[in-house]
């Protein structure tokens, strides 16, 4: 490596609210959550997924999504996002006034199915529904889960993923996220997937959500911004299900992400410390502590040395 | 990023027996210290550091240091290391047959003088009168602690490591890793030391020893890495001090690198399951969970997906 380049500014998606708070076994009141996504806001993440529109009998932890989007005070300039799943979500999202739709899919069709119960090509069908009941109206952007790896079928072809999104923009979805759904994905994969989108979608702006349940989630996002990625998925605390352990989150943490960041001259227009207070307080809130390291260790350097 | 290239092959030395066994309230039994030796050799670590020789009355967990290099199995092939803080530490590790001797200071003078109550002045002078007893007839190695921040001063100059590493390099010591000590240094830190270093000293085979209190180990090593770094410092399950929350750990987990690194298709000769094995033998030994992700989440895909 000669040079090292890198964007100077990156774009946060915090998913917390949704992602995170759909995998605690807790629900979570109405009050709380409106004030979690103005903390988040004041502290100036610039995107937020506020929460789901799915059925209330699948995800109890959602079931006030519209009271609320109703509740939070809309900061100027922040995007708010929310979740959907199938048309009937769409109807109930498009009555709260959200900045921006977000659907999603699967890349291997096995965990499309035991997912959302669909095929991928049916869950496009839907898309393309929801798509002409939005007309225009409002931006809408899709993730696409198991883009790194599937934890039924194993490995994702590249093409596969690149032939999804190419039928998702086709569809007029402005913007694609792929996910690391059980945080398998590796450097070395990352920048050929980024590098290799970047070339067939350079209209597309490519967002990366990677999980972090090997640790590796903050390499990647390390190797997909060396790549020229400039936008991605956190979620406070590292909240967000986990498979695997209770506690051991899935999610990168934002506030990992914000330091490591910063820390690099990278822009993100967070206020770090806000963030960590917040996440005290949605700690006291969950009732266990969450997986992010710089909330355990502070985003400075402390008055206090391990030995060598 | 046009291209990114990196070393084929990596060089790991284990330090969990040494830098994370001394940070544990408990004292082990010395029959267990040998056989997690015996283990990590057996996994295929290249270099394990086995034990240091300060002295029992600072460090009472690491008192049985003959005992342990005498219990030992030498797996051919496997370089043995041990740490010597002084003459008197050199004297005691010389007559137990160690492959090398690793050596420590600070690149602050006030961690220095906390860590080992010295000036970095009279470190040298200590290192000079090693090398004279050793007199080349064992490797010496040196390890420059708190090289990318320092938990008293704050920022650390590059040039005041790189002219601490010449005079190392210029009494004798033939290898150089630089430590993280407190978990600081992030990845554009770390390419532009790296890079130097190897400009200003390219007979070295430069060692880094990355912490992760603020889970940017992985990051950083991959940055390493891609500057043209091989070789890495690195503990079992992500033992070793920290001084901030008990269980959250120091040390990068020598699971969590070999993870990325063989994903990657970085060659480290460590076999992880053994490794993984060996951590959950080490849990029960020590009573308390430990930090390494790879470990809790497996190093391999599970048959059971998040959704999103």
């Amino acid at each position: 490596m000669e040079q090292w380049d890198y964007p100077s500014t990156v774009s946060l998606r915090e998913v917390g609210p949704r992602d995170g708070l759909q995998a605690e076994p807790v629900v979570l009141d109405t009050a709380y959550k409106v004030q979690l996504v103005d903390q988040l806001s004041a502290a100036g993440l610039p995107r937020i997924e506020v929460t789901s529109f799915v059925s209330p009998e699948w995800l109890p932890q959602m079931a006030d999504a519209e009271a609320v989007m109703a509740g939070i005070a809309r900061r100027p300039g922040t995007v708010y996002s929310v979740l959907v799943p199938n048309l009937r979500g769409a109807e109930r999202a498009l009555t709260t006034g959200p900045d921006e739709i977000t659907l999603f899919l699967s890349a291997s069709a096995t965990h499309n199915m035991k997912n959302v119960h669909r095929s991928i090509a049916e869950s496009l069908t839907g898309f393309r529904g929801i798509m002409e009941r939005v007309s225009g109206n409002i931006p809408v952007s899709a993730v696409i889960v198991t883009a790194f790896g599937c934890p039924y079928e194993g490995g994702v072809p590249e093409q596969n993923v690149l032939n999804l999104a190419r039928q998702l923009v086709d569809m007029g979805i402005a913007e694609i996220t792929l996910g690391d759904t059980v945080g398998v994905a590796h450097p070395r994969q990352v920048v050929n997937l980024v590098q290799r989108f970047q070339m067939v979608l350079p209209e597309v702006h490519l967002g990366l959500h990677f999980h972090d349940n090997r640790g590796t989630a903050l390499a990647n996002l390390l190797a997909a911004l060396a790549a020229g990625a400039s936008r991605f998925e956190t979620a406070l605390g590292g909240i967000g299900g986990s498979p695997f352990s209770p506690g051991a989150g899935g999610n990168l943490a934002t506030e990992d992400a914000v330091y490591l960041l910063e820390s690099m001259g990278v822009h993100t227009g967070v206020d770090l410390e806000k963030l960590i207070a917040t996440t005290g307080q949605l700690i006291g809130q969950l009732g266990h502590s969450v997986p992010s390291r710089v909330y355990l260790a502070g985003g400075r350097m402390v008055a206090k040395g391990g030995t060598q």
